[in-house]
């Protein structure tokens, strides 16, 4: 459940972010289980989650916050969030919905490494890609972990 | 599964190592789905974790790999590899022994974010940290994300 007051969070001051103010997220599906995807979060994008119930995250590449599913509508609804030992990783587990993949699959980690050391695709699709975001699929409109 | 032969593993060309030369490393327990841990591995760790079974890290503190549960026994059994959409984060599915957390827990994420934005300990402590790794348990000997 994601803090309900208005008051400051006080874990905000517990974390561990790093030199460019960053901490990775790792975002979990809650009925599935299933591992969705990790990015990462500067304190504004982690703010904006608590305070909106829906993920967010920092760009790196682009520079800014971004929320996602604000292209495809996929976004995932938090249930909970969970510091690890060192306080500078973050789990946040969420319902997800459609895919969380920008590539169309429920998750980013739909290739799996095979016996001969390959990738193999085993990820379920779930949407088509380029209906839901046209041309700027290819800009790579909603990185997963950019 | 992971790779049986001694070939070069194809995919390693495949990741986008950090400038760093670093990678997020997720791993999961392949029977609760529980998330462990999350820690990176530079190309030696991966190329160990492929060719043990077991998982290894890099610690950036440290400036070296290490092989979870080399001073505990509570080692990550692999049973296999997935690569996200971007081909940054590695996700490991892993049989763990006794417990993933240096602190006793059975993995890192124990403390949850409460409604006043407080964290609560809501993990399971498997093991006391002091009997397992005894004086160097405040060393961190073992970090998990470090």
């Amino acid at each position: 459940m994601t803090p309900a007051t208005s008051q400051e969070p006080e874990f905000l001051k517990a974390l561990a972010w790093s030199p460019e103010g960053l901490i990775p997220a790792i975002v979990q599906d809650v009925e599935t289980n299933e591992v969705l995807m990790m990015a990462w979060m500067d304190e504004s994008a982690l703010r904006k989650t608590l305070e909106t119930g829906q993920t967010h995250f920092y760009s790196r590449s682009r520079r800014k916050s971004w929320r996602k599913g604000e292209t495809s509508g996929h976004v995932q609804i938090v249930d909970s969030i969970f510091v690890d030992c060192d306080a500078d990783v973050v789990l946040v587990k969420a319902r997800q919905l459609g895919g969380a993949c920008h590539e169309g699959y429920h998750n980013c980690f739909f290739r799996r490494v095979d016996r001969e050391g390959g990738l193999e695709v085993v990820g379920r699709l779930v949407f088509d890609s380029q209906t839901v975001y046209g041309a700027s699929a290819a800009e790579g409109s909603e990185p997963s972990s950019a």
